[in-house]
């Protein structure tokens, strides 16, 4: 259970971290959008590891490849399987995580829960289950890019370096320009500066990665349970490491008085719009044509090059030893992975929203 | 759509503001439940607006009917069918708001969703709607009683007032002990205060409800798309008024360092525990036998006693008169909401994990 | 569980036979249909018992209330909640029925089941249980009539007694014409007949209620498990008593060579069809523009005024002495009922081809 | 859409006839049941093309993959993921489907929902579809096998001849002692021979597949739309060329008066059982712990080795010549598909009922 996400626009990944490998099916995609895999490779290739000296130098080329779902460079409108083999095969010694539970992973509940675990990398639990996520997303960008539908994430915040970062105006080159992924130079030097110094303690840091999406009509989402940012919020606390989440003024708006935060209308030139934007471009759970901001908190990986107080699957006192190489930081490649999700929200309430509305 | 949640503990709640009135249907229930009004009314008189001078004076008794799935004080097994019929009857002067969109409300959103909408008292899209979501979690504490499982919320934070309370021993009555619903007497006694002088000067106040389920056992959850944290998140942030979520550390966390933020693993008398709890409970998606923990923040209540700009449904520019009652802060009521939802969520990944591991 | 149907236009049913009443709830509706009461009740009155000398006497008014979902004459887009209150109430004598297993009812599999049941007239095993399918049928009705599309239903067997009737041109005044429902008024006198005496014997019949969709589109439907044939399967076998269920050719077309039942498309001044309609509407799963025809066969009805052989709920031989009223035959109750699914069907699969092609 | 199937136990599958390959993910199968692929390709081993002289002569290994869900032998509780490359690659001469629709096959209605197919063997809507769902059911069956339920299926009919199984005993080995999968050696005989001569004829023949599950307890199924016969249904009628599904006495039953088609409960030796078995071990939608047995009717194959009368996907007319290989009976290969549908719709149960029922 639980490895399917979406109504219309529906997604279901599989896939171990030093298995076979992973990769997701997308069924209900529209037919007739043009896809190859180079599309989806773009955005692969900004998820996985080695890219730079911030990340894990795991070595994963992450070569998609489509198995079915597409014919002569168009989508059919049937499954779409996309599957990345994995290269960093089994075979290591893993015999510490066998045995010691790693701290703050999901060791514990999957042997408690399940009785049994793939071992190597933390399996399923591996953040490499977020290809599937990744690839999906370039997907479903197919569907949205025609109604001009635009999404951006960057690196807000590292521990508590922060920036500050025009959400009407942010593109995706201000966000390459770094490969912290923060579009304020200035501060992305300071993250990377701090990001370093930690990797060489052997330590590892957290941070938010904060989103927009522009362009989104009037109109989609639901009431109730299935609001557009209820099921934002589900995509991003559902990503690995992720333990926050705002729409809006999220927090920081509990502060405010209502007649501060509520925003106001009015008409620009026969659209109407608000001044503000502390509801983040959704009211009620529908959108309401301004830019949807979202925020996710990401704490410090909990892969760290320290000796660990820990215990045995069997409940017995030890010490984890540090090995191996580790990723310091996940919020440079956290980012692809937030608009990834964002777009399949989206891209699932577009077609939510037709199948109601026409 | 989007008024169902859940997978085997399943809702579906109905009704508007103003309409005959609103309620929930439930289905999945395990049968052989004792169930009666008076269990679901307990909870509901919690919710009801006029229990105290902090909340809206609109009058609704909120009582309570089973009209299917209970048989001589048993659930059948089969759907459970309750209503609560509204009283403030419809026929009231709704004429400003039938043409007058209310900022940060979902008048604007549902019309151009729907071309149409119940205009008196925001229809669906009131808070109102939560009747549905109350009743159904006192069904869901049926389910999770005899397991032990605890589930309390309560204020924690009015504007910028906070308090600072034990998760492992806070109950239920420390929370009903004041109107606020905050544990802590003093700070409840200045949250009072800030909420009086804000609906004298006709505005008003957000805030955070925390939570704890406390008595949850090792397992439960799914991985990657339906984790625990993740289906606690839509659930949150579907409330009416939500607009941020945390599970365990939260936003704070990200300024925090993996060796910090890891939670040891320690033999409790053979019972394998964390030292700390930085992870709320929760690990990969699956519980881990500690507290859960969580943190909802609501914005300010939209509708104010002031004067604010707004535009007409056809986008002219217009003034919004102030008339009527109102809420100057949820938070008090949104206690008892927020431990439905909770209560809801762990009632289904009970049943799912019995439905995989038996 | 099992008590919600379709994706995008969703139903969900609730209520016993003798509770409070019984009901549905309707999300994912498009808003701005006209609806009332009345356009209900139309269907219900055809479903309800008591109508003719044919069906049992129980006495029911059915009369349905719109509790949510519709404003000023239209549907809002949010959930549409109907009732129905129960007249027949309970406090009879259900001594014989409590203890006693009803052959071919679900007395026995709910009681193992549930570990309870609702005693009194079969709970929500009842055909009573059809009451919120019928009504929702109508409200689906309102969605396709729009488009053209025209659903009829008609008793085409009872026993061995069988009718032979044009699909492309019979309709509901025809159907209506006889109290068996029945277009052929000479069949239909046989029909009479025969029902009459069985009702006599104290014994039952069953038959085969046939159903034509005309105007359904080219291409509504999906490949593989949701394929149009397979969700009407399900609805119609879904349905109390029912047995068997045939798209196109059915059964008959078995003993057939390809040459014979493969189905030769021509031009039609451009359009294209097909000259047979063995496969019934719909080829791969999907509608190719032709009507869509299926057959349901109904068992004799269970009930009957005769001595049986059963146990006790506790295993014990005994015999069930005949009592009360009984509806010898549910066939012409059935008509409506068929187009209901047939129509949730359909609306179903129009919102879902929207939501994917636009 | 329409490419999931169950709601516990479910399988997703994809891929076309010509493409890269199919395949299915299974999500939400228990943990730690021994599988391998050797269990697997058993299944796929009875499904696939060229096996004997009755079926096509298209080869295909159909070698299955595990790529994820099994470590060491067992299943880990998450996706499994199985994959089957094609051999039969593309790039043979299509021009002549490319352009001419096949009758009673799912080009045109694909062609018209769609806007694009994949031309090559039918694409999605090929039978190979059912590799998947094959795979799926030999996993399913893992199981179900420590519960001691039993699925056996076969050939009762081809064309007009017909043969006489008793359901009780019927079992694997005598379904597979000949190459027509019909249990009774004399009548096997006969529809060999009719196959045969058909097949030099160029045309086809369709018939009936009879399936039995023995040894499914008391208690499995869900009132009211997921009847465990509904489900049933639907899986048998989402099958490539199924017309047909009967569950118990279907539509032979409607010839019975109740008095003869009720099933008399009775003692045996404190186990409550039905001395008949009309129901076909179903009772409002409920297991009874009867055998369950049903009936689905296929088509004749829709391909054959003969002239037709059709048009180009433009409308015009043309005649499609006869050419390559053809199935002139897909029943002996039905048998196992049949047997995965059941299986995977008693396993979903049996996890819905767990989940529900403890």
């Amino acid at each position: 259970m639980g490895n399917t996400f979406g109504r219309l626009f529906r997604i279901t990944t599989w896939g171990e971290s030093h298995g076979v490998g992973v990769g997701v099916v997308i069924d209900g995609c529209p037919p007739r959008l043009a896809l190859d895999e180079s599309m989806i490779q773009l955005e692969l290739d900004r998820r996985r590891p080695g890219q730079s000296k911030l990340t894990t130098q795991r070595r994963e080329a992450d070569q998609v490849e489509i198995i079915s779902g597409v014919y002569e460079g168009q989508t059919l409108g049937t499954p779409i399987a996309l599957m990345v083999r994995n290269q960093d095969a089994r075979g290591k010694d893993y015999s510490e995580i066998r045995n010691k539970l790693r701290p703050s992973h999901a060791d514990y509940t999957y042997q408690a829960k399940y009785g049994v675990r793939a071992v190597e990398g933390g399996g399923r639990a591996s953040a490499r289950e977020t290809v599937g996520r990744v690839a999906a997303g370039a997907v479903a960008q197919r569907v949205l890019e025609p109604l001009g539908v635009e999404v951006v994430a960057w690196v807000e915040q590292v521990a508590d370096i922060k920036s500050d970062v025009d959400v009407d105006t942010v593109d995706r080159a201000a966000v390459e320009a770094t490969i912290v992924r923060c579009p304020d130079p200035e501060v992305a030097t300071q993250m990377i500066a701090r990001i370093d110094a930690t990797r060489k303690a052997g330590d590892s840091l957290g941070g938010v990665v904060k989103a927009v999406a522009r362009g989104v009509p009037v109109g989609w989402g639901a009431p109730v349970f299935d609001k557009l940012e209820a099921d934002l919020a589900k995509a991003m606390i559902s990503l690995p490491a992720a333990k926050g989440f705002e729409i809006g003024s999220g927090f920081a708006g509990v502060t405010m008085t209502g007649s501060e935060h509520n925003d106001p209308f009015y008409s620009d030139g026969g659209r109407i719009r608000t001044r503000t934007n502390y509801s983040g471009g959704i009211q009620g759970g529908i959108s309401n044509g301004e830019p949807i901001v979202l925020r996710v908190a990401f704490k410090p990986t909990a892969t760290i090059l320290r000796k660990q107080d820990t215990v045995t699957v069997d409940g017995e006192p030890t010490v984890l030893e540090p090995r191996g190489r580790h990723d310091p930081c996940v919020l440079p490649r956290a980012v692809p992975i937030v608009e990834a999700m964002m777009r399949l929200v989206l891209a699932d309430h577009y077609l939510l929203h037709r199948g109601q509305l026409g």
